[in-house]
């Protein structure tokens, strides 16, 4: 099963980003305000066009069956996933749609954001579009699952939820998208499975840099922008 | 209002296909299950295809109360318009399931399908492919609303829930495009004003033509299949 | 080889067509301005697309020597084909430039053009594209040669140099179209050869349309055009 | 004139990478084999990609001036720019064909190409593409001019073809661009210009990174292969 194969693949990033400031910063309640503003603004516009991509495989797919699930992941993701994000939003302080007016596509967003759109665009088969879009829910899911076994969160802890959120609610989600990967990789040959492989562990990386952008702010460089 | 004159341009294709044969054999409960069998198959799969282009119209979205109108139309086609359809299977005697396992894009469904998809594939704007999509819910709703003033269907007439179901459900889905068309035209230059109304024309035409395709049983030019 | 059995199931058509007024009327030397007009307007707009979506595929391909076939018929039929265009607007008086100032994508040419651009936009392997487009080539030559053959063009006949622009200049044109389709044929399923052979045969059919729209000079139904 | 204002926003990215190490070492005669070998890979990929999307522009652009702008640019492409390669192939000692036989999209290089590719997919409009693009031709002109006036390449000079290369040959190639770019922008609302300004930085940044790609001979994370 490929699907087999992408999860030994996530490990290391996994335990990567565990290790890394984002992640740590949280289990410790020791991340600026910045940091968690800098990631609301970008994962909120990434988000918009994670659900824009699940619309362009719902125009690709001929089973009803993914149609359906599609259809529901979007829903979800136009109003669900706003629980995790209110949760930082409120230990910045600042209602949560104040803080993403601002914001654009920071370059490891912009990066990540490109690389799934390019799959969706270029690719007819929706297999490898999903092996750029799987890590995001797996990854969450499974760093909040490790930070949940390996750390007390007292009751009060800022962001208990947030943890929470993401160790329970998107198992499915992950499952449906390997589900319909292998399913897809069992008539491919060899080069092709290797490009789900490849899309995949890109997008493992490009978790890990998302999260490392938000702690350093990153930016573009800065050009006066008077036309 | 670009909408107007979209609904005046209408006007001589509904009276056209109220005339024709398949509104007026359904009307006088003359119309033979060969037809109606050619109907069914031809528009269930051109709904599925109508579901696929709302999904590739979300993903060009960027408003989201438009987002959400489409994924709330998607789930009514995917879902709702069997109610139709069934009465019309109903006549004919046979399960809707079973009549749909055949059939092709007959040469004019062909069409128009193609139609909506080179706009949705080729335009970045939105309203080119809604007023290729528009006339569907319109003339529908148009035809049944005449049919109803202009007819008395008894309570046992076979096509009166037909009726029923176009007179009454589509009136928000037309309303929605021709609204979301009119914002568009507002920042169009006469040129692109002339595109919106030739592809609305076109796919009244096309309704008709598909009507019409029903009652000749149309089909691609035969030739052996054997590889 | 699925190009042998795609060049048997055009026989029927090149059959038909040769026998259609078209042909005949060329041959005959009887055939009206009007039709040899509206033939040159649709052809024209048929090429630029036809060239466009050459541009399409090359951005699909991986082969250079294929991009590279590509970038050479492009060139031809954006400059070219115009000589044959040339011998029919002489017969029409006009100089061809000017006749095709006007025209449209009348309905039978517009699925046509529809029908290809829906293979390029929709499908990642070049090769069902191809086989929508194979018959354009194919088809000409082959109703050039047969109308050499079974005829003698006398040298003051006004459409000789038609037919033999046809059946000298395009041969290679098809041979490639083929043998890329063949190749990719070989690693495809039933059913996706099901579909080359349906694109092929469908485009076929659209040839005969086109010939028999010019004779008709069809058009979309007219509506007031005053917005 | 927005392309004054590009030039302009483009003086700054100008500067740095002249500045960097891969400029500075070619001028110096002092890099690296491997540089100049990880450099030759990502750009050989690079170029290839650069003349498929000028095949999307060619199937999206309506003016034929623009359309044999680019069918000739992309033949350059195909063909040309191999002459500055092999210049830096001599310096490492090997054929270009041979180094450039190895090599993906690493990391930077990835993401400038996603860049472009999201443009040409997503925008109707070349003008996006084109202001992603134009920094290559240009800053590479730029560098190339500011080396040649700075510097005494002596005769023996490794890489004193490549900066001769670049500074004779690409002028017409970027001016072609900022003309359409120009044109395109004078129907374009503030907010439009915006984005075009913004693809333009963007790439110029882009352009720095993947110099300095080369200097540390970026990859992505290495994870074991084996499936």
């Amino acid at each position: 099963m490929l699907s087999t194969q992408l999860k030994q693949d996530a490990e290391q990033f996994i335990d990567e980003i565990y290790g890394d400031d984002f992640i740590q910063g949280l289990i410790n309640e020791d991340i600026s305000h910045a940091s968690l503003i800098h990631y609301l603004q970008a994962d909120a516009l990434y988000l918009e066009e994670f659900a824009n991509i699940y619309a362009m495989l719902i125009s690709k797919t001929t089973s009803k069956e993914m149609m359906e699930y599609l259809l529901e992941e979007m829903r979800f993701i136009l109003g669900g996933e706003v629980e995790a994000h209110e949760i930082l939003a409120r230990a910045v302080g600042r209602p949560y749609a104040e803080i993403i007016e601002d914001g654009e596509w920071y370059p490891s967003a912009d990066h990540y954001i490109k690389h799934m759109y390019y799959n969706a665009y270029a690719k007819e088969n929706i297999a490898f579009t999903l092996s750029a879009m799987a890590p995001c829910p797996y990854i969450y899911q499974k760093l909040a699952e490790k930070a949940m076994a390996q750390n007390v969160f007292q009751e009060n802890h800022q962001y208990r939820g947030w943890f929470e959120f993401y160790s329970g609610n998107i198992d499915e989600t992950a499952d449906v998208m390997f589900k319909a990967i292998d399913k897809e990789a069992g008539k491919m040959n060899d080069y092709e499975i290797g490009l789900l492989r490849k899309n995949f562990r890109e997008s493992a990386e490009h978790e890990r840099r998302f999260f490392n952008m938000a702690m350093t702010r990153e930016h573009w460089a800065e050009v006066d922008m008077n036309v």
